[in-house]
């Protein structure tokens, strides 16, 4: 056989693998489903009225986000990044500081660093986690910071680094022991971005309860959505109520005198999209064990072909799979956009993973480490269709 | 009569001329209702998993606005203080620059500068708009600003003033003649604040549509509400398409590719929030029409109250009057806290204008011109129940 017949037939196998999962037609790679109490719930904001800043879903909604994660308070807000500048800015970053992000990341991830005006500074991946390379970071903070004032500063530029944020990579728990351990020997608060891995745990514990404070996001490809959204989630009563004041325009409480005493932040969450949320909620389990058993679909179905790493969940932790993932390697990689072409070209969503944001325009000065796992994992990545859905659709 | 009794009798009049127009019961300040189309396009996006970035209603929503209000482009945002921050940003407003706003509004337009890093310098009201003071704005200006390099200084802090942003006042308009002339005169983009005028006109022409840019808010008090949401008005292509961009993350476009060529922000309206304003907008003229005869119904009710001046539509406008205002007068404004009390205990929802922002604690040292006007509408002024439906309550 030619080695170009070779080419074609591993792009065909790994394409079949994935219809034999997903099946025919239109697939998305992630869409939400509506079949519990989410027109119940709509139904009754508008016969109420109540769609806006006033009504009952956004208190009862933090309270299941409270009630399901086992943090001790979530705030909702507009959305994943709303919910991380404000995190950031509870956690004391401020103009100037330096903040730890993994590099391989949405952008949203630096974005909300750049809204305080702070500057992202990358770090690499761990091939295990597809989150903070904790090895790697310790020797980096270890050479290249120094502790001034209690506070870790970049020798380099001299500035403070002041947060360290671990994001959970498709819903995959970060190494949070080694990043907690991190963050208080170097004096790093720890945000974690837990945009993707809602209801992912480590060790038994919710990702976004680890940090000072967590976020969280639903959007419409997250696990569950409210159209937009996000949440703050943290155990400190008084960053509690500060989150819910500043996202809320830091209005004073009174019956009806407009006294603001500081800059906030129009964030607050519509009782519209809290209620969709409301009714998501109830169904989360199902959602995630659904998309746990398409996981093991996809594991039969790429069983056979050994040039592909289908991502399991690190040891220790039970995942949302919130995307499917397979990792190509260094033989196969260079198939990634053919893969991506034919899939696409039969309606199966499939996507890369994001560009090295230290690569976009606006991050290509920013402060970095070696990113040499975070390189070829950019280049080795295909999510593939993981709507909880799908399950029902394979065999 | 005693002195006492004459305060007495006043408060009891004003409470009964509002309750002789809003009869009993709890009225709210202003609440929206849904009797149109609302709950179809609502569960389209439930049936069709469309709520959040993908569907049409966003793209639909933003046509309708631009049919309704004449401008050539409208992008639609998560909320009236975004379309502002991203506005002044399109506007040319950078980090270090002033922009001149109103004393007398809704703090979140002193937010939306403050985001961009400038510095809001506030202006005084005139009694007949309740907007900008042209007139006092033309000789300050005069006196305190210099041209160089084309731009527009401000002598004592030597910062550039980017931009002047009228605020129409409870759904009147500002003098909009008199600002574009200003405008022109000292290098000042005008980016209009239309939160709370949607469908109000100036000599024939929608709010919103005379600035560089102008913005729009849908919140639940407004005329027409998607639960949270907002849209920047131009007539300007190239800033559209910047306004569509950096509201979406700054995304270029790919099948699948993830570039982002700036730091783009997350503020898309999801497709629940867009279906939600596709039904509100079809409604708007007869929400109008109704909250004008309501105006009609307060000014019968008013008319034997000497004391008090029921604000009217300024000359050349035909406002959708969104907050029904009355203004006490130099004797009476002593009485406003006992009205406000009085209604508020009845379920009557009554509420003072804002306090001037330059007395909010974040902005006390803000530049500001002399605000004699602001200061005494910040005592007189009351708001009104002024929902549209409260006119089919009246006799």
């Amino acid at each position: 056989m030619s080695r170009n017949q070779l080419s074609i037939n591993f792009v065909n196998d790994v394409v079949a693998a994935i219809q034999n999962v997903v099946g025919a037609g239109q697939i998305a790679l992630h869409e939400p489903n509506f079949d519990g109490n989410e027109w119940k719930y709509i139904k009754d904001c508008l016969d109420s009225n109540y769609v806006s800043s006033v009504g009952k879903y956004v208190d009862e909604f933090e309270q299941a986000l409270v009630t399901y994660t086992g943090a001790k308070y979530a705030i909702t807000v507009v959305n994943g990044t709303a919910a991380l500048q404000i995190a950031l800015k509870l956690a004391g970053v401020e103009q100037g500081d330096e903040v730890l992000i993994p590099a391989l990341t949405f952008v949203a991830t630096a974005n909300a660093v750049s809204y305080l005006g702070a500057i992202p500074h990358f770090v690499d991946s761990e091939i295990s986690t597809l989150g903070i390379n904790t090895g790697k970071l310790r020797e980096y903070l270890e050479s290249n910071t120094e502790l001034k004032a209690g506070a870790c500063f970049n020798k380099e530029s001299n500035r403070p680094i002041r947060a360290l944020v671990p994001m959970h990579t498709f819903g995959h728990p970060s190494l949070l022991d080694e990043i907690l351990l991190i963050g208080q020997e170097f004096n790093l608060a720890i945000v974690e971005d837990a945009a993707e891995s809602l209801g992912s745990l480590y060790k038994g514990k919710h990702t976004g309860t680890f940090g000072k404070l967590g976020t969280l996001s639903f959007n419409g490809n997250k696990t569950i959505t409210t159209g937009g959204g996000g949440a703050i989630l943290t155990d400190n009563e008084s960053l509690a109520r500060r989150a819910k004041h500043i996202t809320t325009t830091a209005k004073l409480p009174h019956k009806w005198e407009f006294d603001h005493d500081e800059i906030g932040f129009n964030f607050r969450m519509p009782n519209i999209n809290a209620a969709l949320g409301c009714a998501q909620i109830e169904k989360i389990s199902d959602k995630i064990a659904l998309k746990r058993r398409l996981f093991q679909n996809y594991k039969e179905a790429f069983s056979s072909i050994s040039e592909v790493t289908l991502f399991e969940e690190p040891k220790n932790c039970h995942s949302n799979y919130w995307l499917q993932t397979i990792i190509l390697n260094d033989q196969t990689e260079k198939f990634r956009d053919s893969i991506l072409e034919e899939t696409n070209l039969l309606g199966i969503s499939t996507r890369p993973i994001w560009k090295l944001i230290c690569d976009l325009g606006p991050y290509n000065n920013s402060p970095s480490m070696n990113l040499d796992v975070a390189r070829k994992l950019s280049r080795q990545i295909i999510n593939l269709p993981s709507s909880p859905s799908l399950f029902v659709g394979s065999k």
